[in-house]
Order: structure tokens, then sequence, then C-alpha cells
């Protein structure tokens, strides 16, 4: 039996998420299906992070095993034939078994987008995240910020949040701006159940001048996710890394 | 009666085209909706150009009449609530009435967008055109300047197009490249039906070396459809810009 790595790409918005379900199609039952299908036999896959519903990913990580034996060139592309056109596997790679895609990933990383002007786009209407009123841009970089290092998120969690403790270590969490995108890059060992959404949510609201920047720390004090403010939308959350130890060699 | 210059943008993907049609949606037909929503009669919309089923426009401009008067926020932001998220009106102007988007524009601006890269995109799958080939883009760079000038297009026209004459001034025709992206931006007085895309499906067969940069002169000289390769798929193509005469002051 070997284990196989694959990275790849999806546009979430026909999908109630990564994790397969009774109800709704997920990328990881469409994943399972073309493999499935290609190799004759149930195939599981295993994902290196789970997804909400409309949530993006431009590089997830994944793992299956298979006893059959091919060229790289032709997994991808017999997999990619029976994948619809909004997911595609980039790459593969061979790894020992013990190697396992979501418990030994040592850290995630998200890509926040944000659209801000007056009108609405039409062009990527369920990529980014539309906020028509100005935002004060310097108190929202200096306000990202105040999510690195290692903290207690149970302010910024879902009550859904199934992780059963709320502390990660936050290594990058910087928001650049680039015209009018807004694009907030974060970095964590892991992620709690809507954690990038709240976060975005409270730096949306501190752009509108709504709390100052000192306010995330009542916030994160509170402990308490009634203390924080809405979760921003699926639509501008893209999965754009996992990160292995070395001997990965990925 | 008061003229309405507006500036809109709209993703392409789920219409069958600008043009109101019997079959199937049409950006024209939710705009005109909207708009007789909005104002509570019947409202023309002329377009400034028509663009194909799955094309789209960053900026395509396009006119109404109206006796309403209301301030431009109030336009935008009350049409914008009755249309489809994947159509946007970005700017209002008031013109006089003989000010006409179609029969007014001087020239039209179109861009194709190609991805070049040996596995298909996900995101963005509707929005580019994946060529999994490798191309010799120094060639089709060379190739797209022989589409500048006052040329007969008759080759490059779909057999269905309408129009009475297949001569066109192209301004400007240049492809560049953008990392794993190739770019076709293209300027003529005016299109005819299927013209940008049956030059790229032109680039595209040059890029693949199916014949040399040359043989486009021999496709000019045929003055026939089946001189001339594919039509590029209609994904990848987007109305960007119409020009007016400067008295217009758009």
């Amino acid at each position: 039996m070997q284990r196989y790595f694959i990275y790849l790409a999806y546009d979430g918005t026909a999908y109630h998420g990564w994790q397969i379900q009774p109800n709704g199609a997920s990328v990881q039952e469409c994943l399972m299906k073309a493999l499935s299908i290609l190799l004759r036999r149930e195939v599981e896959v295993v994902g290196a992070g789970r997804t909400d519903a409309g949530v993006h990913a431009s590089l997830m990580v994944a793992h299956f095993d298979s006893t059959a034996d091919r060229a790289d060139r032709g997994w991808i592309m017999g997999a990619n034939s029976q994948l619809p056109k909004d997911i595609s596997i980039q790459w593969i790679k061979r790894m020992d078994s013990d190697f396992h895609a979501r418990f030994k990933a040592i850290a995630r990383r998200y890509r926040y987008v944000v659209y801000n002007a007056p009108r609405r786009p039409a062009l990527l209407h369920k990529q980014v995240t539309h906020i028509h009123q100005s935002l004060n841009v310097a108190k929202m970089i200096e306000a990202a910020q105040k999510f690195e290092g290692t903290h207690n998120f149970e302010t910024f969690r879902a009550a859904a949040c199934q992780s059963n403790q709320p502390v990660r270590h936050v290594k990058h969490c910087r928001l650049t701006q680039h015209g009018a995108f807004l694009i907030l890059d974060i970095q964590a060992d892991g992620f709690l159940h809507h954690m990038v959404r709240n976060i975005m949510g409270c730096l949306l609201e501190i752009g509108q001048e709504l709390y100052p920047v000192e306010h995330i720390d009542v916030m994160f004090a509170a402990e308490d996710r009634k203390a924080a403010g809405v979760t921003a939308p699926a639509g501008g959350l893209y999965f754009i890394q996992a990160y292995y130890p070395e001997q990965f060699d990925l």
C-alpha cells in the first residue's frame, strides 16, 4: 500500500465545505468519488484542514492510499478527468504511510480577500467580500498584529467548534492593501471553527471605527464568542497552505 | 426625458450573452427588468457592444432614458439592489439625448486571458482559458501584432456574423505574459462576431507551432472562415472599454 499526498485547488462556491456530509456536495466526497472511479474500489481521502461552505483553496493538502501504481502525470490527469471543473489536483507525491495530511501538519495558512469600493463587484462576486463603507485601513493593519502570538481564541471560535481546547499559536497575522483589495494573511499551528472569519469580522469593525484597536484585549479577556462581532462571509476566504516537518520534504 | 450612460461590470458565466433573446437570460434583459422595477415603467437599454454567451465585462457602457430624477448614488444603489450579484452598475452619467452608447462608440477594447500551466485551474475556471500544452509565447507576441492595422477580417468572423462589411481597423493588438497568464489586449473601431476569439484561436495554434507566424497572411488573403482555426472559448474574454468622441467627456 502506497500513501499519496495530493495538492489541490478548489472553488468552494458550489460545496457545503471540505468535509463529507449526508446532505449536499463536499470537496472530500468529490475527490473520493473521482479516485474510487479511477481505482475501481473505495478510496478514503484525508485533508489537512476542513473548510466551511463557500470557502476556497488555492492549495489544500490531502492524502489517500492505493496499491495501484501509475506515473504521477497519470494519477493527476486520471483524477482530474473525473473531477468537476471547480476542483483540480495540481501535484502528487509518494510518502511513507506514517505521514498523515491532517495529524502531521504543523501549521496552516489562510488568506482573506476584501474588496473595498463604493460599488459592489460583479466579477469575483463569490471570491471576494465586498465592503462599501470606507475603512480605516491603518487601524486594521495595526489590529491584525494583535492576533499574533499564543492566545486563547475562545472569543473567536464558533459556538459549534468541536476542538477540545481553544489556545492557538498564530505565527503571522498581517493585513496588506493592494489598491481596492485588502488581504489578510494568517498562519497558525491550527485554526478553530470560524476563527479566521471571526478575526476578519473584528478587523472590519475596527476599520469601520466601531471600536478602537485596544478593544481586542477586552474581547480576548472575555473568552466568550458574544464579546466579538460578526463572522465575515465565507466567499473571501482561501486555504492557501499546510506545513509539515522538514523530513516530509514537501 | 434625460439620457443616462451607465458603466457596468458582469460575469457572463450564467448568461446567454449581452443581447436580449427569447430563450435564456441575458445581461440586457436583467438590466431592463431592474430599471423597469425601479422606474415602474418599461425601460429600453442599449449597449455599446454585444458579448457572446459566457463572455464577461469589466466595463460595458450602455444607455437608457428616463423622466425620473434622482441622485447618481440613488440610481446606482437602486438598480444594483434589483440586479443579480453577477451584474453591477459602477457609474452613471447624464448625457444629451443624441449621445448613443452603440452608434457613437468610436472604438471598443477587449482582453482575453489564457492560463498556461500543465494542470487545469479550479479557481477562475470560468474566467480564464486553460491551455496545458507549453506555448511558444515569443511567436504569439510576434503574431498578435500582425492583426494591427486595417484588414478585411472575413477569415476571422463567424459564419453567422450579421455585419454588412468585414473591414475593421485594429488600433492595438498585443499579447503580454504575466507568469502563467497570457493576456491579449485588443482595440478596434468595431469587432465582428467571434473576431477576438478567432484571433485568439489563431494565436494559440501559432503558440503550439501548428503553423508559422507568416501563415496569418495566407489566412487573411483567403477571406474565408475555413482558412482559420478554432474559436477560442468564451470564458477567457472580457469587454473592457468603449471609447467615445472627446465631446462626450466620458
